[in-house]
């Protein structure tokens, strides 16, 4: 049992079968809707297209200070001949006017910005081009049918569709639904992650470290990198690398319901042996190593139509496969590419500062520094970090990696290389 | 009374008071600290220097799975002529070897990767270059001293400054914090901005609109950018335009404790008139009036040192003013700078698809939308959004603004432009 699965997969038909999942359960996921008010809506999806329930603005409104007016009644105003036409009275913002009484020729009634039109009236003269005396007003300047006027419904209609399924809500969307008085919207719900630590020698930070053990810290990483694809971690805590334990923690992360499962290896080979045969025991295997370095010891497994991710211990390498791998389905499922859109720069092009070796057939991802300003060489430059990957300032000191592929076994010092930034991993959505 | 301040100030003006607004208050904020769980950290920013407590490792280290041995016992092994050596145990990762104990030349320990070197090895042969039979290891290849080891504070020294005060906590470095142990940790507190919205005609979404009411957007729009911004916002509620009223809510924003006060008018021209006088009561006036379209009715006041901002009600004016000149004092004031950072691109050159005019002698801002591939003219060219500043429309349609300058009436069709993209302002730190 268990020795079919130990065939390396390359590279590229890994991410093709992730990229095939992506799709599949990025259906499912989104059909999954729940419903917040939209004080809590910022950076969620909406789940359906939302229509207006009115028409906005929604009624005639000024958008001047000055008189309502019958139009024709200034047609042949100027400023030596002003009409003349008498207060009925004034209305301010957020009143109300009269509905039985109808402006009639000859009479005007005072309108702030912002207030609705009386009834009877077509126009409103800017209070620049008129002079009140005592209960009239001398209009100055004529103004044609609709002047001045914002027409109700002429902003957003009764009706119409204000946001299509999928958008991502920002201010400007949750300014609209606010506008037309929405304050609950369906959303798509949040995957869910649940996260695993394996390893005998592992410790959760805050208990003390008795001799030989070391703290946890893809937990951490994990669960802070979840929450950047727009998802919602859950971890799950420490087991110790035996077949029973784990297989008894992938039943417990199933029965919470997770979208997704993540477990990570101690940095004992354990994982790489026990978690194969655990999933086998739940659901079946599809990937059991990649061609790649770090991060050779990857495990991609299906269980209830759930993937299950088995991640290295090492922090650098566990860190490199979620990348690679993981990042892409959770960003799918969640909804939320934005970390893929151009306004991001994800890669940027710079130099090798000194000669880069790497091993020859492995595709290898190396951790870089950027070069600062004060060094020479100076900016656009990269070296690569020495310290190995199974140390945790490798990976705090990185600015970012670069591949080096198969066969290519040594980059040459001033080299142009392609740097994948490790910020736009680290910036989540909301 | 309230004359002097009636002067409208120049744009330039008012980014210069704002950025010495920036200074002094950043440096009083950045001194309020909280602590925090690691699990919550993300996104915070580190308000002290960080040492480790401890070595990472804590102990010497396998770095692979094989034999912990006296490297001198090794030296002239190889393929014809192996060293034998007798095994005493073995050590898994997670282990702590025997401390009275001390391994004596001729002898071995089975090591698997992680586990604590044994007392007397000082290298470790990799399994690769052994073959066990029965209680003996035949070492094919030899070691030399520290080989395949991984020292105690080879990765981090105990003491050794891991973070700098100012530090955006994302994965890497929550990830540090937990190898060291770290669990919890001391983060700026994030700055506290209280939100009033003023205007008689305004009623909250999820309310009875009645006549002549409208929805008011503003609270929710300033609420999320607040986010955007890193700062946590408080919306206070809808207060009518008068002075009793306001004077009231400005006390109750201050008695919150809050860092920034943010006020909207309504779009009647009430709290043009009245804030300034209720901010007088309570403060200063800095600022009252901008020569900027739209946004002119802006209101920058002092009150406790604490900064209040009377925006104008028109939600797209509002928008913009907050954009200008609240925008970066919130970001500098939470620490959080990452949306001025390379990474993310703000602005972009594009080519206006038709004429557009604009009011001379004012400097304008004009709400535009990006062509679409499938356009014509195509992407490249940005067309001015001609809704007017009023309609919730012209904010949710516009992709980004244009800046034309006072003096400048008109752009030219196919003339270049420099686009400020909507998107980077809508995207918030974690």
């Amino acid at each position: 049992m268990g020795k079919q699965f130990l065939e390396i997969t390359e590279k590229e038909e890994v991410e093709k079968l992730i990229a095939d999942l992506c799709v599949k359960l990025a259906k499912k996921i989104a059909a999954e809707k729940q419903i917040v008010k939209i004080e809590e809506a910022l950076g969620r999806i909406a789940s359906t297209d939302i229509f207006s329930p009115r028409n906005i603005p929604p009624f005639d409104r000024s958008t001047m200070d000055g008189y309502a007016v019958v139009a024709s009644d200034t047609f042949y105003a100027d400023e030596n001949n002003p009409s003349t036409l008498i207060i009925k009275g004034y209305i301010q913002a957020g009143e109300s006017p009269s509905q039985s009484e109808c402006l009639e020729k000859g009479y005007c009634i005072g309108i702030a910005t912002g207030a609705p039109i009386p009834k009877g009236a077509n126009a409103v003269v800017k209070v620049e081009n008129a002079q009140e005396y005592r209960d009239k007003v001398k209009i100055y300047k004529p103004v044609a049918p609709a002047e001045n006027i914002m027409p109700a419904g002429s902003d957003i209609k009764q009706g119409e569709k204000i946001l299509r399924d999928g958008t991502i809500l920002t201010p400007k969307e949750t300014g609209v639904l606010a506008a037309c008085g929405i304050y609950e919207v369906f959303v798509r719900k949040k995957p869910s992650v649940t996260i695993i630590s394996t390893g005998n020698e592992l410790v959760a930070p805050g208990e003390d470290l008795k001799p030989g053990k070391i703290y946890d810290v893809n937990a951490q990483t994990l669960r802070d990198s979840v929450i950047g694809c727009g998802c919602v971690p859950l971890f799950l805590g420490i087991v110790p690398d035996s077949l029973e334990e784990i297989s008894t923690k992938l039943k417990e992360s199933l029965a919470t319901g997770a979208d997704v499962i993540i477990i990570t290896g101690g940095t004992s080979a354990g994982v790489g042996d026990v978690l194969p045969t655990a999933i086998e025991g739940l659901g079946e295997i599809i990937v059991h190593g990649v061609d790649i370095k770090p991060g050779k010891p990857f495990v991609l497994g299906m269980v209830q139509e759930k993937p299950i991710f088995g991640l290295p211990g090492n922090p650098t390498s566990a860190l490199i496969s979620f990348n690679l791998f993981v990042n892409p389905l959770l960003r799918a499922i969640s909804g939320n590419h934005s970390h893929n859109r151009e306004e991001v720069k994800r890669r940027i092009r710079a130099k090798a500062a000194l000669r880069i070796f790497s091993e020859h057939g492995r595709n290898e991802y190396v951790l870089v520094k950027l070069a600062k300003k004060e060094q020479t060489p100076k900016e656009g430059f990269v070296y690569p970090i020495l310290s190995g990957s199974g140390a945790i300032t490798t990976l705090s000191n990185a600015d970012g990696y670069i591949f080096v592929e198969k066969g290519k076994g040594i980059i040459e010092e001033g080299e142009e290389v392609e740097v994948e930034l490790l910020h736009h991993l680290f910036t989540p959505p909301y």
